[in-house]
């Protein structure tokens, strides 16, 4: 048996501040990095411990890359942005293991949690995620859109709070416009839409709006995009900002 | 315009290792610690600064008590387990102001993001939430059971991996059967289930089963109950262990 490991490491969605004692040293002690360029960008060097960078396209090939490096015994660190669970590295790697090499099977492979994208949005706006909600990747690159709208419908009537991930690419636009107006078929036009983008980072940017007014066409590959439920509601501050909610109590 | 300020913090599902640096910066900032005993009683006590411990019950008497420091000038770290924006405080704190005083809306609040439950849980296993999920609490308390039914059904029939918090407590043990038999109406027998039990903590206890041989009087209220897809899947380890992940692909 190998004596290297794999740990599946999320970095949370930008700063420091939300990043877990634990994927800092974890990532420490990593004798290899492998990741994403921009999320190994986001790390500092450390002497003696290699960097992978791989473009984000080929994430099969980055998890078994890791793979290969922890069967050489190397101690390797996978870095997911987020939560490595939520449409991220995780899958990949157990995708990868599933049809490859079975002496990966003996490696000590982990996932280690991070804070998601979504959770930092919905802190950012107050408590949105504070009852029943649906996550759904709006990527039709793995999956065909009638199983994506099968869902999105399905959890429109259902009346949970929904949180689009992966809602558009530069070579990818006509899922959120299809999904918004699915969205707008089901729920009333003063459903509370927010499209959050980059939370965290320097270029954050939250927009609040309703389903009659957004415009989805705003949405990017560093979107997040919540749609409330029916009880989802605004309270108005002081200072002529507000905050969003989900009550616990369903009216 | 008070000087005070309310940061709605988690601390992540228990270890000190899941907890953000920045909820501990907060933690350590706060003149005033709000929070159910056994979420305090995680924290080293600092010189000067104030506890104020209640039951888990009276969630909303929590909150105003919170808002009401803060009122009076007072810098309040309110804590809960895993993210407060999830099934916990954060939700709480906003039902209170809309009904509650007018000058808490003055307050400096904000929400801040934590290593959820479910993100543990999924971590431990692999990755069962790779794919689109749907997140719901099986308390009855604030909502009716028709509601959750509901969601149950249609999350199910729409094939989404299901997290389910608050299965049960002491007093309220049969919406976890009610929501099995429901399941069992819906999903194959052979649907992979997994009862994660305090995880991250001492007592921490997963048990990996299917739908039609699962015991849902096992859960309990420290339990976070994964219900796969129909792509879930386990993955032998060499050691004779599994991993269990939903791929991002759907066939």
């Amino acid at each position: 048996m190998s004596s290297g490991r794999l740990d599946i490491v999320g970095l949370g969605p930008g700063p420091f501040e939300w990043m877990t004692p634990e994927a800092q040293s974890l990532i420490e002690k990593a004798t290899d990095l492998v990741g994403y360029g921009v999320y190994l960008d986001r790390l500092p060097a450390a002497p003696g411990q290699a960097r992978h960078t791989s473009d984000n396209r080929v994430e099969i090939d980055r998890a078994r890359a890791a793979l290969d490096l922890a069967l050489a015994g190397r101690r390797v660190a996978l870095v997911s942005g987020g939560d490595p669970g939520i449409f991220a590295m995780a899958a990949t790697v157990f995708e990868a293991i599933e049809t490859g090499d079975p002496r990966w099977r003996s490696l000590a492979i982990e996932t280690h949690p991070g804070v998601s994208a979504m959770l930092a949005a919905a802190a950012r706006l107050g408590a949105p995620l504070g009852h029943d909600f649906a996550v759904i990747s709006l990527s039709d690159n793995l999956k065909p859109w009638k199983a994506i709208e099968r869902r999105v419908k399905a959890a429109a009537e259902a009346d949970f709070v929904l949180a689009l991930y992966n809602p558009a690419s530069k070579a990818r636009s006509k899922p959120i416009h299809d999904a918004f107006a699915l969205l707008a078929s089901v729920k009333p036009a003063e459903t509370l839409v927010a499209f959050a983008r980059a939370v965290g980072r320097l270029d954050e940017r939250i927009e609040l709006t309703t389903l009659g007014a957004a415009d989805p066409s705003i949405a990017d590959m560093s979107t997040l995009v919540l749609i409330g439920s029916s009880q989802t509601r605004r309270i108005e501050r002081a200072d002529g900002g507000c905050w969003v909610y989900t009550p616990r109590s369903y009216r």
